[in-house]
């Protein structure tokens, strides 16, 4: 189907996704370009619906589209559904996952705990690492950017849809935690134990809060312990997602050996 | 002094330290924001100029700045200088540091060797990683990013100013490696063994490449050794500065219990 009026409402509603409260109302979420798009469906995402571009280089990519409705817009209608200023040739619209934590898998040995993360880039990076260590999932916790966030789809390289996921708020996840058992180590600067210390060769999960703020006081009251990575130099702060991955790795050398 | 006209020869010469080549040319370097320019001074980097635009909340630093000659700016004249589309209320212009390997420290214990890292925000979060972990220098090689650049500056949070820098060619990078008796570990994808399997407990230097091509044959060859850090999700690669952190702090941990 052709559409080439920026005002229809079908457009409407896409554009309309570019926001979180759009996501939430509507339960479908953007992913621009057809290598994301890719991935979002290798990860077994639903798509509802192909937005093609057919004046773009790249838009014979819809040829191989399958399991929703092609539609191809005008570059008028394009631009309003696209996030970026040069629109892609291909963006397709998708099933927001329910990220639960009943979809989690039953025994985790590695978890990371995204407490409070607001900076897109910041969870799309975080998730990009715990994927590379083969984290079995991440709660994202309390008041956080959504994961169908454009940028938080960007900086993860893929890893939002591959990664088990649940959007939680911090009760829930705790209690979560503690029934399976997992031991609840915080990221902490004032820590006296460095991380290589601890023992995380049983089932753990790595609490990390944002960069500035770190951790709130309750989760450090709940944390079964509390970690430090050295700062040797006149930086006071890691990058998120390096605190995250340190940790993280430092658990699978642990494991590994065990 | 007062300088109203964005088209005076002074803003004009400034205007082009936003460029590479300017820098290269008249030897400068802006710092945008007083919180950066504070660590610039605190790391020993010469002022020559302060920019300030007396109109701006936060003009008041202007005050306390000392070393140097103090312009007050119009706003047009500001925008001009500035690299950023809200410029702060104070810029500093710097003396470019020299960054010869001569400067770095004799026995370094950890060093990283950033290989033709080309986008700015991966060279300053390498740096941001190297600083934390304690790292005694960085060689930044090859085709790359210049260190004074404004947003490797943002992205180090400071680190740049901090760290010892060379800025060195293939062959005299690792003339100076070799001569310091420094092992050379090459992060390498293929590599068969991992990377904590390492004796890392010697100075050791740290080869790094960029994200989608990895290091050149060359440094592979010149190798004492290859590690590969251990990829077990669905993503590909992990970050630049999160693959300098895993590997800087696992030789902080070896070289601590030795």
């Amino acid at each position: 189907m052709r559409i080439t009026s920026a005002r229809n409402p079908k457009v409407k509603a896409w554009s309309e996704l570019k926001t979180r409260r759009g996501r939430l109302e509507q339960d479908r979420f953007l992913v621009e370009g057809a290598r994301e798009a890719a991935r979002a469906l290798a990860a077994g995402i639903r798509p509802c619906a192909w937005l093609v571009w057919p004046e773009r280089a790249g838009a014979e990519e819809a040829a191989r589209l399958a399991g929703a409705p092609v539609y191809e817009l005008s570059e008028a209608a394009m631009r309003r559904v696209s996030y970026r200023e040069n629109p892609p040739a291909l963006i397709g619209v998708f099933e927001r996952p329910a990220r639960r934590l009943a979809d989690l898998p039953p025994d985790p040995r590695r978890v990371l705990v995204a407490v409070e993360i607001e900076k897109p880039g910041n969870l799309g990076a975080m998730l990009r690492s715990a994927d590379a260590s083969g984290a079995d999932a991440v709660l994202v916790v309390g008041d956080a950017v959504d994961p169908e966030n454009p940028n938080v789809i960007r900086a993860s390289t893929g890893a939002v849809f591959a990664l088990p996921l649940a959007v939680v708020d911090h009760a829930a996840a705790r209690a979560w935690l503690q029934e399976r058992g997992l031991q609840l180590v915080a990221a902490a600067p004032a820590a006296g134990r460095v991380y290589w210390e601890a023992d995380l060769s049983g089932p753990t999960a790595f609490a990390v809060g944002a960069e500035d703020r770190g951790l709130p006081p309750d989760w450090l009251e709940a944390a079964d312990l509390a970690v430090r990575i050295p700062m040797e130099g006149t930086v006071d702060s890691l990058n998120a997602s390096v605190s995250a991955a340190l940790l993280l790795y430092e658990g699978l050398r642990q494991q590994r050996r065990a």
